[in-house]
């Protein structure tokens, strides 16, 4: 019977809502095995899911567990998703500007298993800093401050996760429709009413082309508007790192200097514009009206305030945050152009310095990461420091060679 | 590593044999865990084997464990290899005719794990028949008898066992390349230099159309050219029975009557033409003169007398072969002509009448089979007999609708 579902999905049949809970309720409760279940998974990435099976199998996701129930507080949350760039620190900024225009963000986030840390790690990262709330500091949290981030409680969407960890050891993560389901019933259990999902694209990327992002962002506000959740997609670029740091306390760091209006440029731009989607949608008024009140709340302080109220909420002490590792400058070794920084390279290279994890449960190192000191397109002479390294560990056999193109 | 392995079929890009070792030898090791591999085996399932893996997978089976060397005999034996059918006893009236025809066979068989009982199953209904033989026992009886069938020793081609058991129950058994490499590793290992290969075509076979046996046989052949060995294909219709009976004792007394020339038919004509093309490799000599020896051997009585002195040789009693079971009939409702036998379910029929296992280890009542009364194209009046059922279970739930098409 199992083998059969599994088989038909081999052949590129359609599944019924039946055979995908006989598939996955079984995996969840044990009788389907790891190793079919693998089996399976990869018959999905190959032979792809209609949009009727993606809907299902999102629901049979949300029925894994339980849901945050909001509805109580009676008002409207937005959150933010984001499918994974390097240095990405966007919901540390994001968060506040949003929260601070009065629309409140509950956000249930997850720890980086891959070459840097999650948002979770980023904000662990600050002394003091709790990031495991119950339902109801959620609840008084979200009326009194707007902002939450909280882990992703192990009673929703269990499912996801037991089948998300099996994913990473076999191969099949790239798969659109798995993505799709993945994240949408994240989101939907965790009750956001205006969602925005930051897709990245690129080659280091899970999502390659355009074309795939449109597809994914199609399924995406399909599985939203069926469950009653206004999404909106935007594309951004993952081939190099956003902003000029990486590492849990650095990323911190950068973050709050944007808020203080010490930093222009690309990640504050990105943050701006995520802000506004949501403010447009949760006020239900124009792109360009939103984009004025984010740039408002961040210009004024406003968001740095909120920022700041946020994190002490959740009895984080900005004031020990600090960097306390030993620091390398890497510095060019001709003239030119600089005219790329390979983002991958750079996060395998954080992960080296001890700021990621290769195994669950791994520790991290806040300190370590790495802050570029050149952007992309800035004139680069012999000897300029392109980037500093901080770590305790022995960089001895760091390859740094092809991070830098400078032409 | 291995992720990255996987994630390359996955691509469909073609594999190194460097990764394809370091996956399938991972494997037998330990390193590699099932959940892994059977997306693997899936990927490949979806993305195919280009013919330069598939002899590398067969050189990775072959070198999974020991071969057989019957180099020291200084004869050349054949060997015959069926992709399986409902009620095939091939082996056990071929081994006979071409063996009498002083070509030793020496074959290592399965047991069924399907519907109904593999070669070795069959032979094991004859009481005292001894199927397990070691090497020098193996080699004696090449010399004195000149053939044998054994089970599949456990030091040839361990790691294809162990991959064939996952595919079993993943979904991953119809894949060309994987079913080559799997049987033909299992040939070379066993010391064949003239190999007959059956493939069985048919909705309920493996192989489902001609295209894809055309495919199979290519690469057979290829793989045999690789290790010395000459390999020849034959392509037969597996919808309807092969024989009239279907059951493990039942089939041995029907080949015994097709030896001792009192069937004709399908059956017969099946085995005289696959040992005609082993007679022919063997001797080097024409089809059409094969094919005279062959029918001389069956039609004069030695074919009989061969497989009298091999079961024995084998410590078989053919005297004490006996049926024990209850006979059911099974008689027509409506009067017409028999068009067609349903194989698939007639096999399905005598695994529930007690022929077959359904899990490894299970215990077959060797009594237990179907005998068909009424071959297809006869005319056929209500209340004739179509069959008789052997069975010592309860048959009042068998659902018997369908099998006969009677127009």
């Amino acid at each position: 019977m199992i083998v059969d579902i599994i088989n038909k999905k081999r052949k590129k049949e359609e599944l019924t809502t039946r055979e995908l809970e006989t598939l996955f309720q079984g995996y969840q409760e044990g009788k389907v095995k790891d190793y079919q279940m693998s089996a399976f998974l990869m018959a999905i990435c190959c032979q792809g899911m209609s949009e009727e099976e993606t809907l299902d199998l999102t629901d049979i996701f949300l029925n894994s567990g339980k849901k945050l129930d909001l509805s109580d507080l009676k008002m409207k949350t937005v959150d933010k998703h984001s499918t994974g760039g390097v240095g990405d620190k966007t919901t540390l900024i994001l968060g506040p500007i949003v929260a601070s225009c009065h629309i409140p963000m509950v956000k249930m986030s997850g720890r980086g298993l891959g070459y840097t840390g999650g948002t979770i790690d980023k904000l662990e990262s600050i002394p003091g800093f709790k990031i495991e709330l119950t339902e109801k500091e959620i609840k008084a949290q979200a009326k009194a401050v707007g902002l939450i981030v909280t882990s992703q409680s192990e009673e929703l969407v269990p499912l996801d996760k037991k089948v998300y960890a099996l994913r990473d050891v076999t191969a099949t993560t790239e798969s659109i429709p798995l993505i799709a389901s993945s994240i949408m019933s994240k989101k939907i259990a965790s009750g956001a009413d205006k969602i925005i999902i930051d897709i990245k694209i690129g080659t280091g990327a899970l999502i390659k082309t355009e074309e795939e992002a449109e597809e994914l962002s199609d399924l995406m506000i399909k599985i939203g508007e069926k469950y009653g959740s206004e999404v909106k997609t935007c594309f951004s670029n993952m081939d190099h790192p956003l902003g000029r740091t990486i590492g849990n306390k650095l990323e911190v760091i950068e973050a709050m200097a944007v808020l203080q209006n010490k930093e222009k440029g690309e990640l504050r731009d990105h943050c701006l514009n995520l802000a506004a989607e949501l403010i447009a949608m949760a006020k239900e008024e124009s792109l360009e009206q939103a984009k004025k009140e984010a740039e408002e709340a961040l210009t004024s302080g406003k968001a740095y305030q909120k920022f700041e109220e946020w994190i002490k909420a959740q009895h984080g002490d900005l004031t020990k945050l600090k960097i306390t590792s030993k620091q390398y400058a890497i510095k060019a070794t001709t003239s030119g152009t600089l005219t790329n920084i390979d983002g991958n390279a750079l996060a395998k290279i954080a992960l080296q310095l001890g700021a990621g994890r290769t195994t669950k449960g791994e520790k991290i190192d806040y300190n370590a990461g790495i802050a570029l000191a050149k952007t992309i397109g800035s004139t680069v002479k012999e000897n300029d420091i392109l980037a500093l390294l901080y770590t305790n560990k022995d960089i001895s056999q760091l390859n740094l060679q092809n991070v830098f193109e400078i032409e």
